[in-house]
């Protein structure tokens, strides 16, 4: 028996007065989804807590089966996992922008003109920085997209207890990096952030990617500022936590750093944009194969369109998007056998407050054994009269676990 | 966005026969809860934990947020701040008992006559009281209703790990306080109790309000007896833990002592008796006075006549007063706007245990973005089937907040 989480990324959402006080997915075609809703048990999940409003990244944590306050020590390592890079715990991760900074070292841009091209070759220079005093630390440095990057220190002595640099407002100087603990490893970590930072305006002002960027009018990427810092956690993989040999299908980085945090194996998938724009044919195929003709036995999959849609307030835009899925993967779904299907959302984007909320999601199991409810309908509302009462999401993986028979017995 | 948390105090109970099997909130008439119901989204609340039968101040404890097991050391830092005392973190709080005894120190009646006036007097006395080997600890006393006061010990190396001193029978002596942890602290507490236990006789047998009751033929309230001991905890004020500006409008010391405790703003109301036959016209208008005309952001409100007929175990007077309060107090909520309004109860109080219960209670919220479900009926046995499924009182806060777009996003 294999096992699915199919998470439809910030699904859940408030009645909306321009849908007749429907949600979007209450409002939407989605004979399919409706199809798992009166073949399964259904119910609705805090993927964290009631009312707590989860990141993408916290909620997905959680529904893993790990305690995002423990293993959540900011975004930092989470980027960094995102982009690739082989963390490893111990190591201090931090979100950056490249940045544009005066003669006077006065922000004036702080995402260097949406710098697009060439992030790379301005990395491969920084990845070469050595800090006078810290010559025991690696600093590893790698581009995400666009004006995006992280930076990974690793060595003895390190801490996250240290402030952020970024000004967060053009107009000012880089924030000196402050420890927010007074012990000497934190001590230690700021001041090397703080001479970084410098050391970073030195390798980079006069680089000939930036010098040709000052010659065609664009503002050089002459700076990196960090922030969003975190101490890469000691965590159990996934396939060691469930005995299970897993797969994260996703579409954005944020996704897949959260599956190789945990251990999992990233299938890209062709034509996955994040966005209502993304190739779902391909998703849905690389879904079938990857069950049908894989030895993985659970993946974790993450459609991220009505997520952006919510963030964007478009209310048409949501409901065709959940439609598209509706037709186009979870037709699909439905012809796998001997696979217990999850279909859930990580959180709930109200196009009403265009981001997150602490609403609890709708869910649904289809698979042999489970206890059939008479729900019919898979949306915020009916689904929360189904089988399964309100649950969290840090249950999921237990509950998904005993249905796969792939859980040990507590006790005697 | 402002938000309502209305506590109607010990308003749950169970089905009784002599109502066809229904609860008094089954049966009562009241078109304005239900009328909340019907716009809201419905379910019941463990305001602690399932089957736990909660006090009114822990359930309240609870439900603004605090973990009762690590806040609620003992009634009387409770008590204290019911009272009006500034209480600071480490004081040592007790409930007391102006009592009676004999020449040779036998309790003779614990209320001293149920002594109703000058006690305030007799308090002024005992807060002249320094015991010799103590003078470094502060020893206030401050008269409650009737009989009852409280004393509070402010001062370094003070325990809370100390017995009662109350015999809880008349006919013996009081009750030699002893150290339950074997610590020096404990031991000195212990100590210093028993001597103001002794002290307080000297104090309080020659006292010209005494002499008169003798003569008087009433029993002299001629010694302090303390219980109920609880260390002072530190805890971050409601205001901080949720960035709100809160007020709490409540009839009774009790709830009154957890608002001051969580540094709420305490809004009085002419009239309030805290029994049956309170000024509800008085608590409405309050309620709609300080939603509409000031700056506070959120008001935990109590009604506490429910609980009071209750614990009586009258059940007309249950009834009725749920009807009254529908009527004078929820019609004038359903007026207000661009507020979340929850309406529930820290705990049941079943006529036919005349004391608090483990049972659950309704909850119901009415606002703007709620998922209304299909429950038209604000009660024990409907509400359970509502979209809010089954809650901790744990969670309300965040909840309400939530729904209040008054929190942040964790993580990403």
């Amino acid at each position: 028996m294999k096992g699915i989480i199919l998470i439809m990324d910030g699904l859940g959402d408030r009645p909306l007065k321009e849908l007749a006080n429907q949600t979007p997915l209450q409002k939407a075609n989605t004979p399919n989804m409706d199809k798992m809703a009166e073949r399964g048990i259904n119910g609705i999940m805090d993927s964290i807590s009631p009312g707590i409003r989860p990141g993408s990244d916290t909620a997905h944590i959680s529904i893993l089966g790990y305690n995002p306050y423990e293993v959540y020590t900011g975004r930092g390592p989470f980027e960094a996992s995102g982009v690739g890079l082989d963390i490893v715990p111990g190591d201090v991760a931090f979100r950056c922008n490249f940045s544009t900074v005066d003669d006077d070292f006065i922000v004036t841009d702080r995402r260097a003109g949406r710098i697009r091209d060439n992030t790379a070759e301005l990395i491969e220079s920084l990845n070469k920085m050595v800090i006078p005093g810290y010559e025991d630390v690696e600093i590893i440095f790698k581009e995400s997209t666009g004006h995006r990057a992280v930076l990974v220190l690793r060595g003895e002595n390190l801490s996250d207890e240290i402030t952020d640099a970024d000004p967060k407002v053009v107009g000012k100087a880089p924030k000196t990096v402050v420890p927010t603990n007074d012990t000497p490893h934190a001590k230690r970590t700021a001041d090397l952030l703080n001479k970084l930072v410098k050391h970073s305006h030195n390798f980079l002002k006069d680089h000939p990617i930036n010098l040709n960027r000052i010659k065609n009018n664009e503002p050089p990427a002459n700076i990196i500022i960090p922030r969003g810092v975190g101490l890469v956690p000691e965590v159990e993989s996934l396939n060691e936590k469930y005995n299970i040999n897993s797969a994260c299908i996703a579409e954005t980085g944020l996704i897949m750093g959260i599956g190789r945090f945990a251990g999992m194996e990233i299938i890209e998938v062709e034509g996955a944009t994040g966005g209502i724009d993304t190739n779902l044919d391909n998703i849905a195929s690389t879904i079938v194969d990857s069950v049908n003709n894989t030895d993985y036995d659970f993946f974790l999959i993450n459609i991220d369109g009505a997520d952006e849609a919510g963030h964007d307030g478009m209310v048409k835009e949501k409901l065709e998007f959940i439609e598209k899925v509706d037709e186009v993967v979870i037709s699909k779904l439905l012809e796998l056998e001997n696979v217990v299907i999850i279909l859930t959302a990580d959180h709930s984007t109200p196009i009403s407050i265009m981001d997150h909320s602490g609403d609890p999601v709708p869910i649904v199991i289809n698979g042999e054994g489970v206890r059939v409810d008479d729900v019919t309908r898979f949306n915020e509302i009916d689904s929360a009269k189904g089988g399964l009462s309100r649950i969290k999401g840090s249950d999921l993986m237990n509950i998904l676990m005993d249905l796969m028979n792939n859980s040990s017995k507590f006790g005697a």
